[in-house]
């Protein structure tokens, strides 16, 4: 059925074109009663890594694991690859809450906090000398503040017994990390993969794990997820417990169809759609961006600050069936946040400019 | 569209019967898409929390809980619960992982084990004295061994001051445990309830609570979903990180399905299918109950002994789309498990007594 409302929401989000087309394969195959342990399963997680492999060059050497969120890939980072001190950039809501995470836990937590709506300049990042761990986020969600790709890949060069994470959770597969350089990154579905929430994607490499395996000989990297078993299990193209089989084969159908594409041509969409919600915000009057810096903003989540009451963009765009997100956190009322997915085609960010012309 | 096989595997396993019904609605309201801050969706949490507060009468003063797994419960039960003892009665595979997950994050784990397929008698339970936690197993899904209500009704009677936890993983909605007396349960939703996996759902009463609050004042109880934020979150019919919306939608309405049918009449339906299974393969030459007494045999998940190789009654099955499972672990070729879960209808149950009739 056509769907009546189109979603540019920083995630949940638009849906993939083709979602409901490979939701009725799922169906159709009884994929919801297959045991997790079955030669179908392997076969659909296997089909779901190889395509996420070929997506954004994994090097054959890391794992793909699968968990519950992305949320839960910070815990698990922290417990399988820290023991004492961590170090996160932090300029929004998401970076804030990792390093918040690691204070939970009992890690000596440093940050390098920037103001809601900027980035970070390499030159000024002081990276603490006993941080095991390096928290970088390539993408804001609350922010739509974005660093770029050479920063991030510097600083692993620069530190190179550090764990640098990237948190790519509403930019996959968009940015181009160099996964042979990094150590660890992790996104979710409901993002730019276009797909109903309920899955995190959490690839490593083997300086994670020699880190987990070292940790767990001293004390305890958790029981549940462990980086050791999801990676063991992964291998087999297995999960330690029964996972959400309906996203892993969505998300591989997804992953698929994008390579069909082609990952070039999806950046190119993306930036094209980018500039022109840029363009137009820069000019619009009662309405600004939320990021200075031109190399600091999102390809993925355009934030822009908004003269008039964000609720009251949000509802006049609603009676049109456009549903756009509000500002983050403190930023609610003063900031409206847009999705530009690649489930959003560039006649969906046609019609919402549009509509933005004749409404305000 | 008609389902060619039908599961009677131990989980995930045949789905509920109007499960494609509701996955339509799901997918024609685009709830796919919606923020999981919006108030559609908080609708949506409500209706599943109420709809399960009736199905399994939960107590006002409990919250219900949503995360990705069950296995993810168990680590937040031992995080949150507890600080330095547990005690566990292990039967089977799966209430010995739960063991093991104490040992793994540093807890003084003590267990009482029983070979597979037996269960326990309450007088021969000597909970120890310092253990915080008493583990039990109402449905031991590796085994097919169930232990009766008025048992852990009864140790949690005898040891007020300690949490009782009661895994339901593969049995509810089915048991009569009393979630005023216990203090904490859950279960996932592939098993009973006949949905695709991706969801477990944590049942716990104040007291859980409070020593979640006692005990991260002294130390950690983790970052991630901890007791604290998701019982503040479930109050407002929401989650701390964006959760498997699809899952808890479809719950919600197989839940309220269950309550139109009346959870009496499939607890009556479920024990007449049980019935007929065990006494069937009572008889059968060639096969025998893997659980000797009749009160431990549990109401949902048969495991039979077999002469034949598990694997050689599989696949002649399977010729005919019946889907049954191997046993678990040590006992994979020596033991077949029927599901006689909600989703399983006496039809089918008597369609695959007749293949085995015909067949061996």
């Amino acid at each position: 059925m056509s769907r009546e409302k189109i979603f540019f929401t920083p995630g949940p989000s638009e849906l993939y074109p083709k979602f409901e087309e490979f939701l009725k394969d799922f169906v159709d195959n009884q994929f919801g009663s297959i045991s997790h342990r079955s030669a179908a399963f392997k076969k659909i997680c296997q089909h779901t890594d190889e395509q996420l492999r070929e997506l954004l060059a994994i090097p054959a050497e890391n794992a793909v694991m699968f968990t519950g969120s992305a949320s839960e890939i910070w815990e698990r980072i922290l417990m399988n690859c820290t023991e004492l001190e961590t170090f996160h950039l932090v300029n929004g809501s998401f970076s804030k809450k990792f390093y918040s995470y690691a204070q939970s836990i009992g890690r000596h937590a440093h940050k390098f906090e920037k103001p809601m709506g900027e980035g970070f300049s390499y030159s000024e990042i002081k990276v603490p000398e006993y941080a095991e761990l390096i928290s970088t986020t390539q993408n804001e969600t609350s922010t739509g503040v974005q660093m770029p790709e050479a920063d991030i890949h510097k600083l692993k060069k620069n530190n190179p017994k550090k764990i640098v994470s990237v948190d790519m959770v509403s930019s996959a597969p968009i940015p181009d990390i160099d996964l042979s350089l990094v150590d660890t990154a992790y996104f979710s579905i409901q993002k730019s993969f276009g797909l109903p929430a309920g899955l995190g994607v959490w690839i490593a490499n083997e300086y994670c794990l020699e880190r987990a395996e070292a940790i767990n000989k001293k004390g305890s990297i958790g029981s549940h997820h462990t980086l050791p078993e999801l990676w063991a299990q992964s291998r087999a193209f297995q999960t330690p417990s029964t996972p959400n089989v309906m996203a892993i084969y969505l998300l591989g159908r997804v992953a698929e169809d994008m390579n069909r594409r082609g990952r070039a041509t999806l950046q190119k969409e993306v930036d094209q759609k980018a500039k022109k919600l840029y363009s137009y915000f820069e000019k619009k009057d009662g309405f600004s961006l939320g990021v200075a810096k031109p190399e600091h903003r999102s390809r993925t989540v355009a934030v822009i600050n908004t003269e008039r009451a964000s609720s009251e963009v949000i509802a006049a765009l609603k009676e049109k069936n456009l549903i756009i997100g509000a500002g983050y956190g403190p930023n609610k009322e003063s900031q409206i946040r847009i999705a530009n997915f690649i489930a959003n085609t560039p006649e969906q960010i046609d019609t919402l400019l549009n509509a933005f012309e004749e409404l305000f």
